[in-house]
């Protein structure tokens, strides 16, 4: 639990940093900034959490691996529901996001939640690099916290 | 080890935006902004560590809660050595400090170390802070990885 608060409080900490801390920059390249955070985290913890697993099957045996065992290691839960089109677009449910929890429920905060998802956006989209598959990644929230995390795999 | 990749890897990361994904700001003033991040962790995470445990004797018993408890749930391990003047400061030497222990060793990384230190200093400050006690936290390195961080008690 404590280790959770750490990740959650840096991960706030970050957040703060660079929306306000820093330099006077505009929403989307603040959130394209923590978007590249997440994706070197990921990058990285990718490379040490398989380093002894074996190989996947195919691209669908990945998003399983991004859904559980990755999803587990981060947030400790499992992404809610899993969706695909079988052509390179899954969406991944989470019922009750972490980074989401925290924030009252209500319409006016609607319009932070983008910056509480894109590091994570960032996180899956360099975890899949690392694992081969290239992607672009983006989030929606319908209702706190739940949200969805829609991967579009970019082919060939 | 999972979840201490994760805090490394972000605290990594934050190092890394402060210094050259911002904008444009001294070394001084890059430093303050890691130790201000630390510290609001450090405070929030000391409220939710100690909820439930109970009150503490004096400044001592809090500077050994600081060496053991928090280290190992932030670090993994615990201060090697505390060292007191019995007049406000205190000494605590990690002979291991997991920030520098990805730096290779050698004088010419020296001089990046504070970096990594900074973030800790401000946490542990914040934590004490929480703890009702006002202080200043330094962190010097003799010889990499270890390194030793100094609190200096502001009294009345």
């Amino acid at each position: 639990m404590a280790e959770e608060a750490m990740f959650d409080f840096i991960h706030m900490e970050a957040v703060s940093y660079v929306f306000q801390g820093g330099e006077k920059i505009s929403e989307d390249e603040a959130i394209s900034k923590l978007e590249h955070m997440g994706f070197a985290t990921g990058y990285r913890l990718v490379e040490r959490l398989t380093r002894e697993s074996g190989r996947y099957k195919d691209e669908l045996d990945i998003m399983k691996y991004i859904c559980k065992d990755l999803w587990v290691t981060v947030y400790k839960k499992q992404i809610d529901n899993l969706r695909t089109n079988h052509q390179g677009v899954y969406v991944l449910h989470d019922n009750r996001f972490r980074f989401l929890s925290h924030m009252a429920a209500g319409k006016q905060y609607l319009q932070y939640a983008p910056r509480y998802l894109a590091f994570t956006c960032g996180l899956v989209r360099g975890c899949l690099a690392n694992l081969g598959v290239t992607c672009v990644v983006t989030a929606e929230v319908t209702q706190l916290p739940a949200c969805k995390f829609q991967i579009q795999v970019q082919r060939g």
